[in-house]
């Protein structure tokens, strides 16, 4: 049986229901754990230390789909994502799209849309520049192309002194993709995108927070 | 017996533990109420909208004491409050004091600092400003003299189409003052300052979120 050292755990879809309110059975459940829990959310580094504090685990925060990580409330911002670079590629999808900036002011390593545009099409557009284009499932993300989860990961690993192998992964969706790649167990709710389940080591039968209460379990954590 | 048309709550102290981690009982007693549920306090629009949309009781909140209101998670913020009144005390405040500012860049209409200078001290320099010296018991505010969250609480009865007079109010601390003494019910729960408890119509036997359960069963909401 894996035993982790360390969890990270995505917010969206995977704590939380479509609604984005929070599973409180899950939380509940991450509040028992012994070992570190890493959040780890496409949001803004204000709402990942907002969700964070209140719900009571941890400090450490991969914010804006790995763009940015926090070590505590009042800490700095530690900034991995080129904002430039996604900026630019958004100049080009104006040509192309109308589209809805989201959270702009607050967003420090990429961009963020509403998903109002094809995004396969986009995808093709931004081909040749250096960014990616995430669907977190709540939005569109330009991301810098060098930045995801699963880096931020490793980032953090070295900082709490273990490797990012030691780490269980819980998420949903294609953000939590690289997060998978580089942890030592993985676990896809049952809501999670067909292309994370098949890299996971476990699929719960439950969707979001109860899913995340059943991998748990599975651990021998709780 | 009260029967209120909409509540409004304070988060720290109130449905938080001293950590700031949110109660679950409260949590969940919130999401059963059939009435609005407002949040209010004292922390910048970016934390009290992304807790609003985790705790998934409604995205109408009071942020900094009352300088912001919102009224859903993708909107505008209303300021209410001056931040330039405000910057002007800070630079009195920074001549007697070594001032540590939290969340500045976030902070919209106020100006909020570390709990480490002599608060009635300051509350003396700056008594011919035009702005208040605030204890939320988690942090020093300089607001807008004519701000508060009574003040918001009237804004947001009037776009509810309800009198402020139609709200129960919980809180714990003196940046609630102003919303007890518009609302027509009041409750502090047993943490609360002693001035608060003075001003209550019910004081809660238990502490914070647990308090509020206690609260919405004496109103018979839930």
């Amino acid at each position: 049986m894996f035993k982790p050292k360390a969890i990270a755990v995505d917010i969206d879809g995977t704590i939380t229901d479509r609604r984005r309110a929070l599973n409180l059975r899950a939380v509940e459940a991450l509040r028992r754990l012994k070992i570190p829990v890493i959040l780890a959310t496409g949001n803004v580094p204000c709402f990942a230390k907002a969700v964070a504090k209140v719900i009571g685990v941890s400090d450490i925060v991969i914010c804006e789909n790995g763009g940015v990580v926090r070590f505590s409330y009042d800490g700095e911002d530690i900034i991995l994502g080129n904002k430039e670079k996604c900026l630019k590629a958004l100049e080009e999808l104006k040509k192309h799209f109308s589209v809805e900036l989201l959270d702009f002011e607050y967003r420090k390593s990429e961009v963020c849309m509403r998903r109002n545009f094809d995004i396969q099409r986009a995808r093709e557009i931004l081909k040749d520049f250096d960014v990616k284009l995430l669907d977190s499932g709540f939005a569109y993300h330009i991301a810098d192309k060098k930045v995801s989860k699963g880096g931020a990961l490793e980032f953090i690993a070295k900082h709490l002194k273990v490797e990012a192998k030691d780490f269980a992964v819980i998420g949903d969706s294609e953000n939590d993709i690289e997060m998978f790649e580089v942890a030592g167990f993985r676990i896809a709710v049952a809501n999670a995108d067909q292309r994370l389940k098949e890299l996971a080591d476990l699929i719960t039968p439950s969707n979001d927070g109860d899913g995340v209460v059943e991998a748990l379990e599975f651990l021998g954590l709780i």
